[in-house]
């Protein structure tokens, strides 16, 4: 069986982790790996994975030689979360005839704050008969894809409600830093007001959500809050202390006449007592279900774009969402 | 918008709530209704739905004339679980030109136990240029599209276990009879010889699981014991007296190399302390969510059929699986 060739754009932690499971499985083969990042390029790939030996690839800074001489059937695509930043790169690997599976969490629902944008990409995808596709954990799964797919068992539904809770000082650092940790709340609120704080994706899973089910709020509400230590708190990496800032809640609704149709929840702070995900339909039948310890970030993340991969060689082209992709399962997982 | 013309094969309880439904849902057109009982043959389907109005649709005991005459989209088709008893039924509805969305059980994975029927029925529905899909809760869901589903969310998997509790004495009385309620252990034993009791499906969800994973196991087991009332039991239609069968423990195990790869275990009786799925996936990340009160059956597969709709309409021709469709989801809710 011929390998389904794959090239690493982006080479962040995320990044990193993807190349370590591409190399893994069987029937992908790494054939590229590009970063921007002076620090990075031209590094043999080896020395970034602390790793020894790796057939000589090394990390090329330029994105269309790259491409060219590596000839990948898709790209794995974790550099940002803007779509207006990332859709140069985009268009590069679309207009290179090139599968694009991205964790840019705009892509998720693209053309909710990009329709433009997101059509371009679309004519792009179609044209040179490739898919985009943008996944992930969360946007991607947790509070999109997976109350979307579990709807499918309910004939009225009154509500959706999911809550994410997560432990950020088990995570890696640049999570606990990503959540505000030791902020004053004075400088949250400068950031928030800045958009360079909260999680990115929300509101592409609420509209993942509604647009699914075909639902038409009249309002729809987004809050970021702090939230502020109430101990001393204490991770692998950092002090935070009481009265600091400790992480984020970040919520968005959608209603009706008055009514909550949709409402996500989401909780990533140094010291949450459990991390949990939380799945409430009211409808008929009822569904409620709770996910013991969360589905994990980071490693769920690179599982979601590495498992994209034989559905999108089989999509429709064009820019399409999770909606539009078989049912997402994961392939060749080894212990067996 | 044009509307999607449905036609219900089978008038069951299951079969008559999809019509109930079919008549709520806006997109949805009701065309015809079909029953080869000769007792409903002929009835208004108003009179077997115990409503007043239902603009003059009879139930047909003829399914050529019937999909002639009424030319659906789509046939529902709720008769019976064997693939060989209902073969010709869906091949008359395929070389009808019509697509066709099934709940017999066997047609979960139908290559499993008639790999010839399913050549067969896959080859005409290429041919007539339509889509057949199996689909359902259990089997459809809980035990197989589900756990694939979270699947996506793992790089590695050791083991998937699923295990569906349901107390059987809040369900309808065919569901507390199917189960064995009121036999002796001896009478249940006899039905297993013979094959009449346990529930149909559970090894095409083991199958579904393990093919989607690519996992050959070398053993495969399925063990079916009755479950015996600890004490007398009362539901709204039967009373089980202490010693009497009260229900079924039903599972499905694959093992490699004496490692279990995937278990199932359904347990259906009454008197069942607490309803709820569980799903577990040993990997990276380990998964392990709990369905408070379970996904509730009849009506869940009410919804698994009619959410299928939309799916199978945009779907390749074939005889496909849950895992060839789009993502599952609810269309037209309601309540909105």
């Amino acid at each position: 069986m011929e390998k389904i060739k794959v090239a690493q754009f982006g080479l962040g932690p995320i990044g990193l982790e993807c190349v370590r499971w591409i190399l893994k499985k069987p029937t992908l083969e790494l054939v590229g790996a590009i970063d921007i990042d002076p620090e990075k390029a031209g590094k043999p790939l080896s020395t970034l994975l602390g790793i020894k030996k790796l057939s000589g690839i090394s990390v090329s800074p330029d994105l269309g030689k790259a491409l060219k001489k590596s000839k990948p059937d898709v790209v794995l695509h974790t550099t940002q979360s803007s779509l207006e930043k990332v859709f140069p790169q985009i268009e590069a690997i679309v207009k290179a005839g090139i599968n694009v599976i991205s964790s840019t969490e705009e892509l998720l629902i693209p053309e909710l704050q990009h329709p433009l944008l997101a059509r371009k990409i679309d004519q792009l995808a179609k044209k040179y008969n490739v898919t985009v596709l943008g996944t992930g954990v969360n946007p991607g799964f947790v509070m999109d894809t997976l109350p979307l797919c579990l709807s499918s068992m309910c004939l009225e539904i009154e509500s959706i409600k999911v809550r994410r809770d997560l432990d950020a000082g088990k995570r890696r650092l640049p999570l606990q830093m990503k959540v505000g940790s030791c902020l004053t709340t004075e400088e949250f609120l400068n950031l928030k007001k800045e958009k360079k704080i909260g999680h990115v994706g929300l509101m592409e899973s609420l509209d993942m959500i509604l647009k699914g089910l075909g639902w038409v709020p009249d309002i729809i509400e987004e809050t970021l809050d702090p939230v502020v230590a109430d101990r001393n708190l204490e991770t692998e990496y950092l002090k935070i202390m009481k009265g600091q800032v400790c992480g984020i809640k970040h919520c968005a609704r959608a209603l009706r006449n008055g009514k909550e149709l949709v409402s996500l929840d989401l909780r990533m702070y140094v010291g949450a007592p459990e991390s949990f995900d939380l799945i409430e339909i009211e409808g008929v039948p009822p569904i409620k279900a709770r996910f013991m310890g969360g589905i994990q970030g980071d490693r769920a993340t690179v599982a979601a774009l590495i498992n994209s991969i034989p559905r999108v060689l089989c999509a429709d082209p064009g820019l399409l969402t999770m909606r539009e992709i078989r049912l997402p399962m994961a392939f060749e997982t080894l212990g067996v």
